[in-house]
């Protein structure tokens, strides 16, 4: 029996359409087939969410045919059938055989598919920064007349403009992004245990609103006094006290779009200190908030940050900000001085104004906004105050 | 002013050791710098799980230095003073301007750190089978009179073999792992959503018990009817349905450490299907266990397993089981048939005995172990029974 297909989060026609502008890219470049396999752009092009990234598997895309082959390890292959859009007879479940296997893994199932269906001799574009070197040169010796060209990033850059039905999902991750805020602010105590509270906020995230849960753990980062200057600790084992600081960073999760979210929390009263730099801070987000229109250029977003920002007598070393949506990061267009990337509707960014000012110190704040006419506007409800419980 | 040094989870004298049998190995391989980039090698070499490889970093091992150097983004050191074992000297910050910069990127910071210290000229070994291929062509540009030699997966056959300090570890992570199976076994109930039971696991297994919380959330996947065939998907929006079977695969975590643990639920009383193959798996995870044993193979486990599960009339396809440790799968030895490891004492599996026995019916049990003399010690005090719920 097979499984069955789930209900699909997005229509067939929006998948074609993200792939008729991944092969008209191909085109440009004179490639016949592409190779995806970033979990990304997989889950972009496809639908596909489980988490089988760890062993080899990709998505073929051919020119000459309507919808891609995804190749995976043969365990992985009915979670493809329940998730993709695609057709069952598009999915190849490779052999176990081929798992921790030093002479042959799963990318040789793609290159002797490519080779039964004569495309061996073609130009075929691999992301290949995010493959080991030893596969890039894998596919160059076995296909010897094929031409290997880096179709790095391609993929995330078409990923850039988001549909309307993007901007919806994107819209109910904030939702249960800001549920798990809200519970942050609840839970948030002298004398709870750091590890208690990430318990309850991730919790949250996951459960969600509107009957709407997330789909996955997104990243989380609580990095409480004595770690203000740390940006990535998950959380310890310490206890909030009265007079701490808690640094939050997190993000639900819709079918694997997030809109992340930082927030400060004091518990009791803000020093001066963490007032001046909230004070700041939040100029600069609205200054680059105003700044982020259709036509504008990141360099202008961060432009407009840092002017608002220096005039409170603070810098920030970090880029203000990066492109957004599936898995978290999309790694093209970043809003720092100099990325002359043009603002087009519905790109989406997370307005990252996290500053480490040293060691012992730092203060987050952030948004995740679209573009638009008018400037960018956030997916977040949460109010722009340090929370003070 | 500086970070404080948190609380370190192992006393210098453990990451010395380590550290003395990673430049072993090098002075084997006539190595005189390694460069170690994978996340759980540099976990295990320093302490430090701050979730920062998402860039560049790396962990440069030079014979002549005690402690190793860490290069990593500016605003990660803080984080890596915090955690790391090794004098703060030790760890350089690069600046924000390598993030997102196609010119130069945090390897041109290694590369000259390298050329600084004279060692531009050595043998340097780069764990290149997780770097993109134009960071290794990177070193040998830049390097041009360095020989280059793949270092991947020495640390990781290094790590295999356990401490008794990590073997508590990973007992702390188990007994984590314990009280979310115990949890899903509470609320898993009919009209259940199973995002909500994920909720309620998640949160159990970051509280954890013993007054020692879990301090990351690792991997997690719930696969419930009709999604049994699945191996890797989190969790969906459906609720759990009067004869509904739940597949559960998740772990505690302490520092990093981990120890999985599978199990089946069956909402209402398991066919007889899932009876019959519970029974042969059973038997077959007895066998592994005692086949476990010094001096053994990792074959041999594996034969132990097979031979007793066909006598169920069963057969599994994927390997029954692999190394784990820091952020759960190790890299090298696995439990299958023609894996010719020996077993050492303090190596440690993950008995892993999901058997996806078609699209649309599969039935998941394991159990983490430590290999001793006398076979497997599974680290789980958990059941080895279907949860009837």
């Amino acid at each position: 029996m097979t499984i069955i297909k789930m209900s699909q989060v997005f229509p067939r026609n929006e998948y074609l359409r993200r792939l008729s502008a991944v092969k008209a890219e191909m085109k440009r470049r004179e490639i016949a087939v592409a190779i995806v396999t970033v979990p990304a752009n997989i889950t972009y092009l496809t639908g596909y969410t489980s988490k089988s990234g760890y062993v080899p598997q990709g998505l073929m895309i051919d020119l000459e045919d309507q919808e891609p082959t995804f190749f995976t390890r043969r365990m992985d292959a009915p979670a493809a059938k329940h998730q993709m859009f695609i057709d069952n007879g598009h999915i190849i479940g490779y052999p176990e055989a081929l798992i921790a296997n030093p002479e042959k893994d799963g990318y040789d199932v793609a290159i002797d598919f490519l080779m039964d269906h004569h495309l061996g001799d073609k130009r075929i574009g691999l992301e290949t920064s995010s493959l080991p070197a030893a596969t890039v040169q894998k596919f160059k010796t076995r296909l010897p007349l094929a031409k290997i060209d880096d179709f790095t990033n391609c993929v995330a850059w078409i990923r850039g403009v988001k549909s309307d039905l993007e901007i919806a999902l994107m819209r109910e991750a904030a939702a249960n992004t800001d549920a798990g805020m809200l519970r942050a602010r609840d839970v948030i105590r002298p004398d709870v245990r750091e590890a208690d509270a990430a318990a309850e906020i991730i919790a949250a995230l996951t459960r969600g609103v509107d009957n709407k849960p997330s789909t996955d753990v997104s990243g989380f980062f609580l990095c409480a006094t004595p770690r203000t200057g740390t940006c990535h600790i998950r959380w310890t084992e310490d206890t909030f006290q009265s007079g701490s600081q808690v640094n939050l960073e997190f993000s639900g999760n819709r079918h694997g779009y997030t809109s992340p979210l930082m927030r400060t929390i004091s518990v009791g009263q803000p020093s001066d200190r963490l007032k001046r730099i909230h004070e700041g801070e939040v100029a600069g987000l609205e200054a680059a908030l105003e700044a982020a229109k259709t036509g504008a250029a990141c360099n202008d977003v961060a432009v407009a940050f840092n002017t608002a920002l220096r005039k409170h007598g603070f810098e920030k070393e970090s880029r203000c900000g990066y492109a957004v949506g599936i898995d978290w990061t999309e790694p093209t267009a970043s809003l720092k001085e100099g990325d002359m990337t043009i603002l087009q509707p519905n790109m989406t960014f997370h307005l990252m104004l996290g500053n480490w000012v040293d060691d012992e110190f730092g203060y987050v704040i952030s948004e995740t906004f679209r573009v638009t006419d008018l400037g960018g506007e956030t997916f977040s409800k949460f109010p722009r105050d340090i929370i003070t419980v």
